[in-house]
């Protein structure tokens, strides 16, 4: 296969994407958008999803993958109580990659791109050594409005939506629900669009790399220490390692003022306050009245 | 290096390269930016980079490196007759990159960014095996006037900017100003700008993949032939090979009304007319009456 024969390939497959606002697609040197209304602010966000560091081949479906690739580009905007628009695939393909893999991928990709409305609109195609996929998403929220890390207030109380660690758990079994939960995560749209309009939620981020290391850096950004003493929500099956230090679970950590009422669940999804927000040192978390370092998932470290 | 000291340092390097309309760059989930005037589009593109397919970590320094990803996606946006506005960079990192390699590739990225008026405004980092860049640039252009591949009409004159095939020798030679001219491209920008509202050029792309391929994806999508028929610009030293087939050289191939006054050049650098659009298969290209066949550089391809 050519180059010019898998972007006619991928452009076939991406017309059944097309969009308000977006004016011209694939196949030429940009993507050509007309912008979001002068009272929306435009969102964007880039994610990395690398063969032998995000997912192997012999574990993930194409489909799966092309979703997922999706799902964390989408789990940004929910974060920021936005709602997608458009998103853009750049593709470095290894020579193991078959025509058919790359119409599976896609089919995976566009099935949540349709459900979400979210257009795809261009990308890069490459060859590479190993199989790597950079997703970026753009979207809408209202002028001044979109959630943000930074904005957590002292008092605030802390909460997370749904079950955390069973990614986590999934990575290391590889199976059954915790394994779906792994594979097939879930963005959040909805939800951070009622945060922000319903809640009057000013602070949010996705649960992507670990509870520990992500109420770190909300925390860190916003000026304040935080404690957490309330259980945890717990996937089934998982440990207090999963839970806390477990990544992709894509739920969303969300702050609101201490008196404000918060339903038990949202579509389904439960929500469960774990703490508060307080003055102290800047991203220094405590739990039960012990400290609790930022472990977390990161990418740079080797556990 | 963590992944958060890693964003930490990027952060640091990037809080220079702030602009207008960029109301939180890098560091949260998603960037938010006040979008373009409803009377302007918005141009997206999406340029991998990848060791060992585009470059070899001995021969490009990083700086070099760095400038070079964001010139590929700015020369995206010159194709369109745009202005650039705001990047993305993804960058996932092998084992062997250092701290000070970091430091080096955003500072010469951020060289080119800040002389071509290009807010860094967000990105994404992991590990991986092997280098690999996705850059996201944004621009903007007047509403409806980008100028596209798919607007060639018959008996256009086609031009190309700049001589062709430096790059393609310079990466044979690995020497002297055809290695500066494949390490250091110079994306068009004002030209891009000035073929738009001065020629009123409507189609345009850049040379990327080499003039044969892109000449045969610019009459294909136009649906007309082409005849190139006249003296190509060739870069000093470089055979028919380079000229027709060499990739990177990042010129613009446009199209005007046959009887456009084109000067000869524009801030130095020459405009060569090489032939005309015409009726017949679309995508067929002659030269000096013989079939053309699109060979370039196709990454899917082995040479």
């Amino acid at each position: 296969m050519t180059e010019l024969e898998a972007v006619e390939k991928i452009r076939k497959i991406a017309a059944s994407s097309r969009r308000a606002g977006v004016t011209l697609g694939i196949g030429d040197d940009c993507a050509i958008l007309r912008p979001p209304r002068p009272d929306e602010d435009l969102l964007v966000t880039t994610d990395l999803l690398i063969e032998n560091v995000h997912f192997r081949r012999d574990k993930h479906s194409p489909a799966a993958l092309g979703r997922k690739a999706l799902a964390r580009g989408l789990s940004d905007i929910a974060a920021m109580g936005g709602r997608s628009w458009t998103c853009f695939v750049s593709l470095a393909l290894a020579e193991w990659v078959t025509p058919r893999w790359i119409d599976k991928f896609y089919e995976g990709l566009l099935k949540l791109a349709g459900d979400t409305g979210t257009a795809l609109a261009g990308g890069d195609l490459a060859k590479a050594e190993r199989v790597a996929c950079d997703i970026v998403v753009c979207g809408t929220a209202p002028r001044g409005k979109a959630l943000r890390r930074d904005k957590a207030r002292a008092g605030d109380a802390i909460y997370v939506s749904g079950e955390l660690g069973g990614s986590a758990l999934g990575l290391e079994t590889g199976k059954g629900a915790a394994w779906t939960r792994h594979a097939y995560p879930a963005p959040r749209l909805r939800l951070g669009v009622f945060l922000r309009e319903k809640l009057g939620a000013k602070a949010a981020m996705d649960l992507s790399d670990g509870l520990s290391i992500d109420l770190h850096r909300m925390a860190k950004a916003s000026g304040l220490a935080a404690s957490v003493d309330r259980p945890l929500p717990a996937f089934r099956g998982t440990t207090l390692d999963h839970v806390l230090h477990g990544g992709e679970d894509y739920e969303l950590l969300f702050t609101v003022r201490p008196r404000t009422e918060v339903p038990e669940e949202f579509e389904g999804i439960p929500l469960t306050r774990i703490g508060t927000m307080r003055k102290g040192r800047a991203g220094e978390i405590e739990m039960f009245g012990l400290p609790l370092a930022p472990v977390g998932y990161d990418h740079f470290r080797t556990r």
